[in-house]
């Protein structure tokens, strides 16, 4: 029986997020069946796959392949088998070089499934208290023009965005100079060592806090 | 021992989403340690504690909930109690009344904690295969101007929506009519009985697939 089916899996937050706050039992189930999983490294493939203690084929994709690989680390799904995705942490394809890939399997006719799992983002919106009625997820901003792409950051709107996690401080100096008045939520080592920060930003002063740990801002002008 | 938190809980994308696709094991600990969980009714209440086989006090926030009555709700877990908060499906707080009680149980100094689970949004947009780099969710549309509002949708850039499942059809004309060259995903009944519909715009003819189901728009002009 062919299958062809492409799995979007979960992945921890941080490696030391405990497995029973991220993985569903149907993650357990279904790992153990896959033919094998499309990770960004070997490396975090086999770390991912050690959670259900089996050994599947890893194939890597990550920023460094190239758009005619895709069609390559699809043959093997294409021809019948099962496969996952992951990505290093939380759910593939959020700031991941994952999409292409989907939108190629769906032209080659491969079913597309999902399992779900902790997503930092969601995390940081949620336990900002901000709206969630309505809000942008930025991705990571641009290096150039930072100041100007901040102005232009809609109001009574919820902008969620990222950062390379040695340009934190002077993101949010960057931030806390244009809007003092704006409210910041700072969502620090998600599913880790968790700490979060939610003031007006005129008031933020510990900017030790989120130096080069992996942060989720949160805000709204 | 006092402990004074508010969890946000997950709750099933649909009533007939299996468990084990939805709940990590750490909620299947908590749930029972719980003092008490607020829920947008009675009836959902029940049927979420239910699964967890415990009986709690159960409290409503929903639409008709007062800003007055907010710090009423928090009133019992200000006093040391650890409570839940669901909503009718998937997390809590998103296009939900939830927000205004996470901000004001911070305020009361009432910590926050988070479980995480299903979203049929962030699984719309990872199903959709588009670019997941930066995106906006919309929440509801308004009924009234639609249009205008629906040419203000920035490009190169991807767009969630949703709408009361009876006004679906009419919104998925009125894109088709604006934006023929548009892609769209519609993510039908996500959780339930799955449906994932991606096409260019023009090529969209099967408009009773989505008619009064609840579905995700993921769009990109």
């Amino acid at each position: 029986m062919t299958e062809r089916k492409l799995t979007l899996l979960p992945n921890l937050l941080t490696p030391n997020q405990p497995l029973d706050e991220a993985f569903v039992p149907a993650l357990y189930q279904l790992v153990p069946k896959l033919k094998g999983i499309i990770a960004e490294s070997q490396k975090e493939g086999r770390r991912f796959l050690k959670h259900f203690k089996v050994h599947l084929p890893i194939a890597v994709l990550n920023e460094h392949t190239k758009a005619d690989e895709l069609n390559f680390l699809l043959d093997p799904i294409y021809s019948g088998e099962h496969w996952g995705l992951i990505s290093d942490a939380g759910m593939p394809s959020i700031a991941d070089p994952g999409e292409n890939l989907i939108t190629l399997a769906r032209k080659r006719n491969i079913e597309i499934g999902l399992i779900s799992g902790p997503s930092s983002i969601l995390s940081a919106l949620l336990l900002s208290g901000m709206s969630a009625e309505s809000f942008t997820f930025h991705g990571y901003l641009p290096i150039n023009n930072l100041k100007t792409h901040l102005k232009g950051f809609a109001k009574n709107h919820t902008h969620l965005f990222i950062e390379t996690p040695y340009r934190n401080v002077k993101t949010l100096q960057t931030l806390k100079e244009l809007f003092p008045k704006g409210h910041i939520c700072l969502a620090i080592e998600i599913g880790g060592d968790e700490r979060v920060i939610i003031d007006q930003l005129a008031k933020i002063t510990d900017f030790d806090a989120l130096h080069k740990k992996p942060t989720v801002f949160v805000f709204r002008r």
